[in-house]
């Protein structure tokens, strides 16, 4: 077996050299335990705060082990009655093309319920939760309200703004970082408008795109996307603090919204999540986004990048926006 | 009678110049309004705010007209029955000797049932109200909590620290701006420790006295406060943003908290809030609170000044937190 281990600590942006890949026996499974041969795996940009030696919300990775993350496989090897041979398997070890888990540590899915098996790791996995819990709990989304999300091109924003035009957003809003992505947005995803966040200022785009004000912020960005999200929320607006992708490379203090206290007066709720501790959701986003999936109501745009071997290249990519929906390595065929 | 206008709008720090005394003749009260002799009227931190010319959620003091706030005061002629002559009453008007009003825009209060009339427009009025809520409904304070609450020793501040203690508060935290003011917090208003902000960087002196971090901060400072809190708080930490007087008369964009993006993993909730939407609390308020003052389990200090014409230099201590307790002017005796 072949696993990416982390090989020394990046500060600012991560380089190639951080990454390690080793080969190893491929291990047997124990008691209890199930071999799964990992068809996807999952780069997202959370794994650039694990990649730091600072306190989280997620232990930080070790320099001499493998990474982990999000992976779906196929049960090759099984102790376990309750997971056999030839299931399909999403579980937490990624970074390798073989993993050994106790088998309540998988979650068995059903393959065909999926257009691809990748989908697992994405609009109907965690990235896809994300969204749903973000917009619909977090922020409280409400029909009739115009949002706004940024890195709307991305797993998490992709899925946000297509769920909010389904539960019946009036206006929804993307930023991207390219013409390509805007494009995208507004001819692919049915958003109702979108904008090059390099173009110009952020605050006069947003501005621009949504003359009367937003209702919701889906924050996946953070430094002057939130400053300018701030000016232009409406009285009540809410915002989901999902993440904060300008900032995680940065070695200073990052910008703030130096605007912040107009939370007050127009009585702004700002609430950030991470969506581990929403699980028990989970049933209702499969429900409910599983079917507009099956009813071809949400599209779900992936970029997949071959071999385990080019996973580190992939995750650095991410953090430079190179891809369109959600990032995945395609580990074995 | 005699009323103070806005003379001029202030840049940055406001000055005795952009206010203006005028003697005017006494009004008679229309049909249905009543006269009313102002007894005390509040000066507040979200006045600096009307004095300038921009959207917030108060219409702009105007130019060459007078300002208004709250005020407490005896009825001195009458043209509506339920507000007879002799009745003490709160309104809006204040700034002013007397003032003429509709009677449905007084509230009648009862003079005995307070300390002093002036409580109405502190630890029974709009100031303690907001802290009411503040620290109950916006910050959802529960029993066992830490709470940091920034201005500790001003009008707001000190009710949410005594509310929290009462409450069943694991441990209050206050910051002031003089060692007076922390003596007092301790001494008097027994809060478990306070610091002067002046003396050390905010984040050293909240982490000394909150070794095991906070989970709620009562924000009515903004800025390094702000940011020292979130670095504070623990999971699922709150923070009700009432106030952010150290930015009122900045003239360039104000510091803003660089580590927000905290609020993600931490899942922290921050939340704006002004009082005026919150009227329907009144009468818990009065209840709880009102029954607190009367077995003398709250201390509600005053700052007192003498006479309308020194309003506008009181206003502008508060501005430089010459203030300990509620701030009021003694209009007449």
């Amino acid at each position: 077996m072949q696993e990416i281990r982390l090989a020394s600590r990046p500060s600012g942006w991560p380089t190639a050299d951080n990454f390690a890949l080793v080969e190893l026996p491929t291990p047997a499974p124990g008691p209890g335990q199930v071999l799964v041969r990992n068809q996807f795996m999952s780069v997202d940009p959370y794994m650039r705060g694990r990649m730091n030696d600072a306190e989280s919300y997620v232990a930080p990775f070790e320099v001499g082990k493998a990474l982990d993350g999000a992976a779906v496989g196929e049960v090759v090897a099984s102790n376990a009655e309750n997971v056999p041979v030839g299931a399909t398997v999403t579980h937490g070890l990624g970074w390798r093309d073989f993993a050994v888990l106790d088998a309540r540590h998988v979650r068995v899915v059903d393959p065909v319920a999926a257009p691809t098996l990748s989908a697992y790791l994405g609009v109907l996995g965690m990235t896809g939760l994300t969204a749903y819990v973000g917009l619909l709990d977090i922020a409280q989304f409400r029909e009739g309200d115009v949002v706004f999300v940024s890195g709307a091109a991305g797993a998490v924003g992709s899925v946000v703004g297509q769920i909010a035009k389904l539960r019946g957003a009036k206006r929804v809003i993307g930023s991207a970082g390219s013409a390509e992505k805007v494009r995208h947005l507004v001819d692919d995803l049915g958003f109702d408008a979108a904008f090059n966040y390099k173009d110009a200022a952020v605050r006069h785009q947003l501005r621009d795109t949504a003359p009367d004000g937003i209702d919701v912020y889906f924050d996946n960005v953070g430094g002057d996307h939130l400053e300018a999200a701030i000016k232009s929320l409406n009285k009540y607006g809410r915002v989901a603090l999902c993440g904060a992708i300008s900032q995680y490379n940065e070695t200073s203090a990052p910008a703030a919204p130096r605007n912040l206290a107009l939370a007050i007066g127009k009585e702004l709720n700002l609430r950030g999540f991470i969506v581990g501790n929403h699980r028990d959701r989970m049933p209702d986003f499969v429900a409910e986004v599983g079917a507009w999936l099956r009813a071809g109501k949400i599209v779900a745009p992936e970029t997949v990048v071959e071999g385990l071997a080019n996973a580190p290249e992939a995750f650095l990519g991410l953090m430079r926006g190179e891809n369109t929906g959600k990032m995945v390595i395609k580990v074995a065929g």
